[in-house]
């Protein structure tokens, strides 16, 4: 086995002792690293430790660059990992800080490093996580045209009544602009409600209640969505494949393979 | 082919190429004058290119006035257009700019325009969508008796909670009327919470956090109303029983009888 | 037929014409008398047509006081009518106007006539409402003792991080008493969050963003509970009651009377 | 029987006369003394009754101390006992008002008594809420896979987010960390909205408007993963099957197959 290989075998796979040593001491690395851009932004903390703290950075910054340099050499087909969703993330995770040298206070981009935690579900083999997180992205998926159409009806709200507040409560009382009003729409339709902006006029008032009312009630819709899919998906399913065909997903009440009719 | 049936299918229909580019055209222009009149309340924009938007309202109010002029002469029962929910939207996206010669700030109120962009849906043949937005109608409708007797106890509870806050706070802490101890008992009970309003005497907290409670909890009926109409309408469930042991409720995909093996 | 009789089927019932008539005068009544109250809180309505409202509170107040006296007259057995649910809202609605003589404030409890609107769907044989209002109240009832169990868990949180806040933040954050704190808690966790008590340490900002996220994700237990009851309930469930024992309730797949064994 | 046997009786078990009389006065107890420590911390409160109070909270203290000695003596292992559930929220219940003597203010951390209520449902053999309660629970922990999972996204939403507003908003506007910024995150997220921090700029409040529709529709996945187990859990079918025929899923009140009519 070469050495391309082997390294192959411990940066990728987790199989190996080494692979599995490597997974955890990278783990570990990107929590540190986060918490470093994380904690260097509080004033206090970063007039105390700044300079260890950016040496730090720069330490976690070159082993990762390492890293992925060694990432584009092991692997069979470099252009297709650089091109996948880990490859970008690899490289977002690593950018940040060289950009900092041009450009000040981009190294808090860093922070983008937490996306590279989710392989902690491939490397650490919690298939068990893996299948649960996978109905929810299925279920999501399977959801993704009625939530389209009812993002639309929220925009569509959101706009409108945006609008008709600006030309009914004005400047004076917060909503200076459209693109204001609608913000603040969304912060109510939500349910946000921060009150940094808030109807003062009865006519405005009885337009946010309204609107309160229809956001209440609203959020029912997706959830009513996600749910009845994630009620079809979370169906007791049997285990056992069709004997004859192979394809799984039968009922559990199923006494024949629904794809060939073969005997269960 | 008279012209005029030539411009309705034009105008209309999205099956030819001059239609579907028309649609496309209209959808485009939409989004546009939308963007137009929501960038123009903007006060450091409308400063600056105040006088270019004015004359692209006024452009694109002319173009629409000649669309809806062209529908109404091509369509056979031009009366039904009219009167239908897209006739009446397509007549109150023009209508503010005219109405703004007479009464000022109006014009705002284009941006009802962005309800045109419902078409979009119908115009792409985006099925799906359409089929999915109509489960969600079809949910919808189905729960709205439920839906008007949550309305009513929601109406209720906040009159009179409104009301006794209004005795119990009084006006110097902010609930100064009725109304205004009822729009701030609806911002309470949806959970959004703008703090414009918000009570200082124990038994005002004390009432409050009923409320609070109340409206987390209550949350729940909308959602149960309109999830298990959802999940009714959703059923990936095939209609047709089989033909041999006359039992029903198999799956979509199924091509033989789960009970007993009898192709479907 | 004595006029006592006639009378109680004037007033109870809705079958004949004067009946159906008295119920709508009713409802109008009820409607325009709780306008009048909440109107009366508005300073400015108050100071020009206060004289008039405080009039029309009186030809209400007494208004109501008869058709109670007739209620208790006319009916079979009055004191069953008295301590019914109707009884006692009709009661409480003319009771505030004559404690204000007494005690000054009280006559905006007035609102509570609102309850009395709750005729309207038995009144206005608006069956369908009435069944599905009492699907809801079926579903609510089947969720009690969970509920329970739900509300009691709230509580114990809300008691113990209101507690700890009241330690960690102390009152020159606000949170100026335990009870202020539980307050503050409750209005946290069902995400209202008014923002008139908000934490500043770090320490109370953390315990606040976990009470926070607890909040958001418990309301999934409340949702949760009530749709399975509504699901349950809501199942399509056949019309037709078995002609051998009576029993109604079937599924809508059954060839058998669930109950005595019947072919259907 | 011997007095340790006796004492065991009363106090662990609620079976006999003196045992049950046993629990009600220490529920009582217990609800006296949390109500102490919480009207203590009122000032108002603390001026005119402290050293009444405090007396009350020494009684309380000495009371519980003697009966989790005699807990501990009573039982057979008394070390499984100390190291249970209820053992350590026992000798927690106690330990504060002692702490109280050597560090002011940690007697407030007596209401971690409230935990020692949950007693209340095994006592009272409310064997219906304890049913309720663990259909709940087991609803929970079916779902504990894929809460994780959906925590762990929540967590990295909010870190990037977070991050990303502080590089916008900066300092001025209240953003003047990251941790606060991820704080703030986690208030729009979780739509509690308090406004102590709120985004001045377009871009910050463009961003804060996708968070809040994120929020906004993510609930539906807790809410969708919560009522889909519960669902499961909460179905009222029988677990037999139909000996006649073997089709299952019958009502748990019917006394004959639905398919075939046998006999239950």
């Amino acid at each position: 086995m070469t050495l391309r290989k082997k390294l192959y075998e411990i940066i990728f796979e987790a199989e190996t002792k080494a692979g599995k040593l490597f997974d955890v001491v990278l783990l570990i690395s990107i929590c540190i690293s986060i918490l470093v851009v994380i904690l260097q932004s509080v004033e206090s903390i970063h007039v105390r430790f700044g300079s260890i703290f950016y040496a730090m950075e720069w330490f976690f910054t070159i082993l990762f660059t390492i890293e992925y340099g060694l990432r584009i050499y092991t692997i069979e087909k470099p252009i297709r990992y650089i091109r996948s969703f880990y490859g970008i993330v690899d490289l977002l995770a690593i950018l940040p800080t060289y950009l900092e040298l041009f450009l000040a206070g981009t190294h808090f981009l860093l922070v983008v490093r937490a996306l590279r935690l989710l392989r902690v579900f491939r490397i650490l083999k919690l298939t068990h996580y893996v299948n649960h997180g996978s109905i929810i992205v299925k279920a999501l998926k399977a959801s993704r045209f009625k939530i389209v159409v009812f993002l639309f009806a929220v925009v569509n709200i959101v706009i409108i009544v945006g609008s008709a507040m600006y030309v009914i409560e004005g400047g004076e009382n917060g909503f200076t602009s459209i693109p204001r009003s609608i913000y603040w729409a969304i912060v109510t339709l939500t349910t946000v409600g921060y009150g940094d902006i808030s109807p003062s006029t009865p006519l405005g008032q009885f337009i946010a209640s309204m609107l309160m009312i229809i956001g209440y009630g609203v959020i029912a819709v997706p959830t009513g969505i996600v749910t009845s899919e994630m009620t079809k998906f979370n169906k007791p399913v049997s285990a056992e494949a069709c004997p004859a065909c192979g394809q799984d997903g039968h009922d559990v009440d199923a006494k024949f393979c629904k794809y060939c009719g073969y005997k269960l």
